[in-house]
């Protein structure tokens, strides 16, 4: 195959950024230290990001020329340091792609401040006790016309703004969401802009910083719980893009109604997760270039007795990482798509937010599993924090939970989804070469077309009994939808919203596929891609066959060819990790290089004076 | 139901040991401390081992007389601290209970000096080299005649003894395997005893100790690496139970076959597995009741859109966590049997290894399942060190790999199985109330002994298919068997090794339904049971529809019964959770508590001085 094609279509940006970031990544500050005191670790996270913005390599106002610029950032450090990669999606997406977005001329003034650090945000919108229904927060901002500021407040003891990021050691101001009190009316969620930290960085007054301590990982990032007791902001530090209050103290506001205002204010948690799925999609090519590069070096036994044979070869190991290879490759054709989606949404305006939500989903959990497998058939090694897999599965683990549960975007996914079939914006997919009453008399499933078809008859079929049950239970039973949703049919929602992300992904890909020019690469591309869409169809079998799509005798034929898939791929699996665009040299893990020789002088789990 | 028979089935030991550990566990040693330096972690694991030791609730002796009180200690340790579990385990099992099994009279004086950790010690099998394949290690003991005494070197660098547990800080003593070399001969691996620190606890000569430093978890457990150079041992320190050096240098042993001793002097490797799945089960209750006490109390929105309502009331928390919940307890009844017949194995002897094998590798891998689902579903709480979530994880993680890699573990289980029903040893199960052309005709899956037929239906398929193809390839065809099972049928053995554990898992499941006194208690126990084996039946459809074993119609029926069934465990869930013996006053997470009072004081993620 063509690696450099390869690798040009994975990267997802323009190739010609790439030989900046890895000559950026060159510099030692990237190489990791593991054993020490948790200050320091927040201070290393921050000295590499500084690194990086001093770079000039991307700003917050790539959000309007160029916001591809940013995820690719994200890509890169979700590879090198996932805590690093945390502080900055909060300085530039959360933080400072809200100022971008909700700012007026009044605000300019941040923007090269956020770009060069001299600016540190923080994003103040979960509270302790509204990690979901942000909507109810108790925060609020009264405005005090005598004084033409806003009092900033979090009242109990459940409205601390939690698990704030860079708040303990290095923000300096913080967009702090809240009720707009106006003339002791509630306005609804609105942003303000609070200066939290004086010159010398200590906190300002009535403003209180808890440090929130160790977690199960990425303790780079300073996570605290702040409140605010009596805290007076100008006027002016109202984000006023879409409301505004005047000076006498008269609120206006271009949404009319005042739930809805939330979205409007908080609608940056939409590039925040291609964001996070942009840091966890780097640090999954990582995991899988590390975890493979050992398995092809490792020797365990062989027929003759001795260790002589490389673990890779075992169909055990391929079995366990080439279907978890094929899957990551292809939701990052899916991702790279859909980045360029949202950079570009003409006339795909009303999928964006299902896009952004599917492909945080799918990209996070698909990193937890290869970092699991990669850390297991890693066996010990795997283990050690310098070959970094345990990093890897912490970041997974805070993306699930970041800019929103995965499994609540799950269900706004199919609320949108079922709000555009329902306004006719968009439609079931249809199904091409093989409809329903086809597919029975196919032989051999594995087949592109085919199995998209598979995909979208399961997308289909759950999308109308969704429908089904909801008009039943709410139109005909008078249920109560809410109550329908949470209690009643969770399990055809969630597997809706995957079975969308899935197909979507694998219609991607297959777009790419039509355009790849190397016929080598092409056929690299095609093996991969119908083992990721056998993979998922294996796992639903039972489904396809109760449903009777696939003959009995179809499907023993398909779960038999599933090792035949693997193997075929095995033999580009070399090619297909080199040409992941992972930096190789910033990664530092002993087991990717000459794990033996690191083992032959004491370095007490550290890399940073092992040669590698 | 009956909480106390609940309870003390759960235990899966004489329930009058229970008060003795929950009074042990109030010593304040055992609440936990996180941000602290590398070296104090370890201390603190240490003194935790120290406390359970000085109150003489378990012994190395209980091998002999009740081994089942040594899995207990496990169980509980792995639920307070999972760091001093596995210091435990390799003191008292690898260590003490390979001491116990492979000495003589001349080394009796070891044993109160382990009891008391006056002697504490290392097991030192694993090389960098050789985490597989052992049996190769390149470690030597030459014995000298002249001195009377073995000469022990690691001679390279792949030799080196790796992630060897309490060197680094507190062992005195190590039990080291090597070839032993007499009178020039390669007699085969033993092991000796090797003093390693003196009585300032500095390194004996020729003995070198390396840091294996930071972990991705488990960080209280000293892990080294060790090196010796001529080290020299008296001829009275090699374990001579089976094998022995005379004073004039002639080797003699029970096992004549040399690659035979390695399995003879590793046999620990054996009760290890049980301990392993022993502080794995622990973690599984402790996470279990963690992630649901949480979701009890914390609150997400109602149908009013107030912040109103459980977030265990969501079907959606219900149907990640309940079946979840079901295989644990199933696991843990299964466990338990397995406990009993290790300690009294009369006519299972053949089976032993095969159980011990299989109980590790499906209640480690359960862990892992369960504390990925707990954090997710515990959203951002999940992810503070101080909920827990983050050290169980990494403690499956710990137990993949350790005391064998699973999935190298699932090979040896299929390899038994064959060998013991190739002898007559034993057979294939047999299918009961449905023979295999009657299941077709079920229309309704849903009933104990439907599902275990259905178990026993893929168990015996999957063992005629790959018994089929072994002997077409390597009998017929003249193929190499390793080759065969290495690189051709890792699919098929690794989902034999599954459907026998899961199989037999149940049948355990379903004799303690039998012997359950109080009808309550028989209810709940069936309904978990019945979920256990459903999930199973589930996520195997396609296999059963394929084999025509199962109709489309009850299939479809099945896939909309799960729902219910969880539904059903729901009302029984709080019972459930505090009858699994979990030390909640030891546990110290601020989430299962009044987690709005901990936040209501700075206490930087820490537990040790708040109020919980």
């Amino acid at each position: 195959m063509d690696k450099q094609e390869f690798a040009d279509l994975i990267f997802g940006d323009n190739p010609q950024k790439r030989p900046k970031w890895f000559s950026l990544l060159e510099d030692p500050i990237f190489k990791p230290r593991y054993n020490i005191p948790l200050n320091d670790q927040r201070q290393d996270a921050y000295h590499k990001l500084k690194k990086v913005t001093d770079a000039k390599i991307m700003s917050v106002l790539d959000f309007g020329s160029d916001p591809t610029n940013i995820f690719t950032a994200h890509e890169f450090m979700g590879q090198v340091d996932p805590s690093a990669g945390t502080k900055m999606t909060v300085q530039f997406n959360l933080f400072g792609g809200s100022v971008f977005a909700l700012s007026t001329e009044r605000h300019r003034w941040l923007f090269p401040k956020i770009d060069d650090l001299s600016v540190v945000g923080c994003f103040c919108l979960t509270e302790l006790g509204y990690g979901n229904n942000a909507v109810k927060m108790e925060t609020t901002f009264v405005y005090d016309e005598a004084t033409k500021e806003f009092i900033v407040n979090t009242p109990t003891t459940k409205s601390q703004k939690y698990w704030i990021t860079n708040s303990v050691n290095h923000a300096n101001y913080a967009l702090v969401f809240g009720q707009t009190i106006v003339k002791g009316k509630n306005e609804g969620v609105n942003a303000v802009l609070v200066r939290i930290r004086d010159d010398k960085m200590d906190a300002m007054p009535g403003v209180r910083i808890v440090d929130m301590g160790i977690k199960m990982g990425l303790n780079g990032v300073d996570n605290g719980a702040l409140f605010f007791k009596d805290v007076r902001v100008p006027r002016e530090y109202l984000m006023n893009r879409y409301s505004d209050v005047s000076e006498g103290g008269v609120f206006k506001s271009e949404t009319q109604n005042i739930p809805s205002r939330f979205f409007k204010v908080t609608e940056r948690l939409l590039s925040g997760r291609l964001c996070i799925a942009s840091l966890c999609m780097g640090a999954t090519r990582a995991c899988l270039y590390i975890g493979i590069k050992y398995a092809m070096q490792r020797l365990g036994v062989g027929a003759s007795g001795l260790s002589d044979t490389p673990i890779y070869d075992y169909q055990l190991q391929q079995n366990a990482l080439l279907p978890l290879l094929a899957r990551s490759v292809s939701l990052n054709t899916a991702h790279n798509r859909i980045k360029s989606i949202f950079a570009h949404p003409i006339g795909k305006e009303h999928e964006v937010l299902m896009m952004c939500c599917i492909d945080k989903c799918l990209v996070v959990w698909n990193l937890n599993a290869v970092a699991v497998t990669c850390r297991e058939r890693s066996g010990g090694q795997g283990f050690l924090a310098c070959n970094r897999f345990g990093e890897y599965l912490n970041l997974a683990h805070a993306g699930m939970t970041a800019e929103g549960d995965n499994r609540v975007l799950m269900i706004k996914v199919v609320k949108d989804y079922m709000g555009n079939v329902g306004a006719k914006k968009s439609g079931l997919p249809k199904m091409g070469m093989c409809p329903k009453n086809q597919l029975p008399k196919v032989p051999n499933l594995v087949d592109l077309n085919v199995l998209l078809d598979l995909l979208k008859f399961r997308e289909i079929t759950l999308f109308k009994s969704l429908v089904a049950t909801l008009d039943q239970r709410c139109k005909v039973e008078k249920a109560n939808q809410f109550e329908v949703l949470q209690y009643e049919v969770s399990d055809n929602v969630q597997s809706l919203a995957q079975a969308y992300g899935e197909r979507q992904a694998l219609e991607f890909c297959l777009d790419q596929l039509h355009s790849t020019k190397n016929a080598d690469t092409k056929k690299v591309f095609a093996t991969i891609f119908t083992l990721f869409a056998s993979d998922i169809v294996l796992r639903d079998l039972g489904f396809y066959l109760s449903h009777q799509v696939v003959s009995q005798d179809a499907a023993k034929a398909f779960i038999n060819s599933l090792p035949t898939q693997v193997k075929a791929l095995s033999f580009h699996t070399k090619d297909v990790i080199e040409s992941l665009n992972v930096p190789v040299h910033a990664i530092y893990t002993p087991i990717v290089g000459d794990y033996v020789g690191y083992n032959q002088e004491p370095h007490f789990g550290e890399v940073v004076n092992a040669k590698l």
